[in-house]
């Protein structure tokens, strides 16, 4: 937001920042213990957590389920502990996958169909997508890990925006697959971003490795509090999910009558196709509205969701005026 | 404290945990704003920490001070960092310094001199000493640094304790010091070791190198704003110091009058010797008081600082009837 005021001095005041997927509406931010400041974070509060995760996400077994400081954290984590020559990216996709995989020493690989994953020796699968919203079905899923684990390969599925996709969407509940890793991001539904908290599921064995590698204390104790808090509050999320999808259809309806065309997106984020994306990021920064372009996507531009009832008022007044 | 509980079920109520070499007053948890729980954290907010923590540290530059979320992810960083064959430790001290160097491969030998240390690879000092308090001068660290960087070593220096030390303790207004690297503890003196945040101090191009390895967004949020207010706060720290001092002299004189007799420590925590270590750890965990023992050490008990009134009064009586 800094940078986008620094770029556009003359754009109105408030800034509307739609240039994440997060959550703009998020968990009410419970008042934490003392505890949770001031000691340590203790191995069976990690454990409580993992297990409220487990249930959460429908995981066999609390076991499979590792506590990260942020999925980040996981994608940095994993080229470490599964070193791979050939790493295959079903893409265009979220960008950190492949950074640092190549910064670990490995070719990767951009393809454009999931058939073509199943000959690397680690595949990464963006499920939904980020940022179009490609959804691949969970029995598609499956039979490309299994058929990676045949010949010693390793799925790893980012499920960062599957939490409000709809009921049933994740891979996890049919997890161990010899092979898969799934990561579930906890900062981006519940719109808590700054907390750093996300979770890797796997098999028993990858999951103690994973679990090792993060270390002691890896996880805050704050993060163990307020995740377990609002990893437990299923209604929270059941009513998140409904109001995320209507916002997401109304947001696509103001996008359109500017004359912007959907092409996909998650009900955290919508994906539009335009002649000229530079054009129209400039058109929204000079109205106050920043949104992502993508350099190698010159006509794509994802607009994630308003906050409160002002913020769309102001979206809807501002892109009128474009 | 859970298992304290469970091991020693007749107990009294409430515990005295002085487990830990944590301040037990705490630095007066803030009102967090809502963008530290809800954004990314921004990378402008990382380097006004890094500034405010240069600055209260006395670094010469904040480039040279990187914020990680806590001392121990950069322990178990460091081996990875800076691959050693030999690595020689300091020692009786803080076991997690070996632990890391031995898991990433390296043959790790615990020396008794200061001097011994030169010959290694990579050498580490824990300065104030843990558990004994053990204190090597700024002007002997420094030689013994650049002895070590002429023949290529790298020296690590783990300051957990010299905040509350005393004014000047520290290593740091020296560095860049080739091959010095300064390990600095936020959670232990202000008491807030659940946020996780430490610093790594180090010359210019290990400082870029441990923190392009951090990662992104590797420090919360929360723990952005809550050290960069604490650490900016200089009163509250050296009316902590005074206080803690004080009151590491009144925990001298319970421990005296039990029976104990101190051979060292910091202000936030005390050392003393026994005749038999596990008999004397029993006799506290009875009294419902958690003190610190050591394995290798049959004759240590380490023992914490109580926090509020109700807590020294507790532990007066509980220390009589021993």
């Amino acid at each position: 937001m800094l940078l986008a005021r620094q770029a556009y001095p003359k754009a109105p005041e408030p800034w509307i920042d739609l240039s994440t997927g997060i959550n703009p509406i998020c968990y009410p931010i419970p008042s934490l213990s003392a505890a949770s400041w001031t000691r340590l974070p203790e191995e069976n509060a990690v454990l409580a957590l993992e297990s409220i995760a487990a249930s959460a996400y429908g995981a066999r077994s609390a076991a499979l389920t590792v506590a990260a400081p942020g999925t980040q954290a996981l994608i940095e984590l994993l080229p470490r502990l599964f070193p791979a020559k050939r790493v295959g990216i079903l893409g265009f996709t979220y960008s950190e996958h492949a950074i640092c995989w190549r910064r670990a020493g490995a070719v990767v690989e951009t393809v454009a169909h999931l058939a073509d994953l199943v000959s690397y020796d680690v595949a990464i699968l963006v499920n939904p997508n980020n940022p179009d919203g490609r959804y691949v079905p969970v029995p598609d899923v499956l039979t490309l890990a299994e058929a990676m684990a045949a010949r010693g390969g390793r799925l790893i599925i980012d499920e960062a925006f599957v939490d409000v996709l709809f009921e049933g969407a994740s891979l996890v509940p049919y997890l161990p697959e010899a092979g898969a890793i799934v990561l579930r991001s906890f900062g981006k539904t519940y719109g808590l971003a700054g907390v750093r908290l996300g979770f890797a599921i796997a098999g028993l064995e990858d999951a103690a490795l994973i679990r090792a590698a993060m270390g002691l204390w890896a996880v805050s104790g704050l993060a163990l509090e307020v995740g377990s808090q609002a990893l437990d509050d299923r209604e929270w999320l059941k009513q998140t999910r409904e109001s995320l999808i209507s916002n997401a259809v109304r947001l696509d309806g103001l996008l359109r009558k500017a004359g912007l065309k959907g092409v996909g997106g998650t009900p955290l984020y919508r994906l539009v196709s335009t002649d000229d994306a530079a054009l129209w990021f400039n058109r929204f920064a000079e109205a106050g509205i920043l949104v992502r372009a993508f350099r190698d996507k010159p006509q794509w531009l994802r607009v994630g969701l308003p906050g409160d009832a002002d913020e769309w008022a102001l979206l809807e007044q501002r892109l009128t005026t474009l």
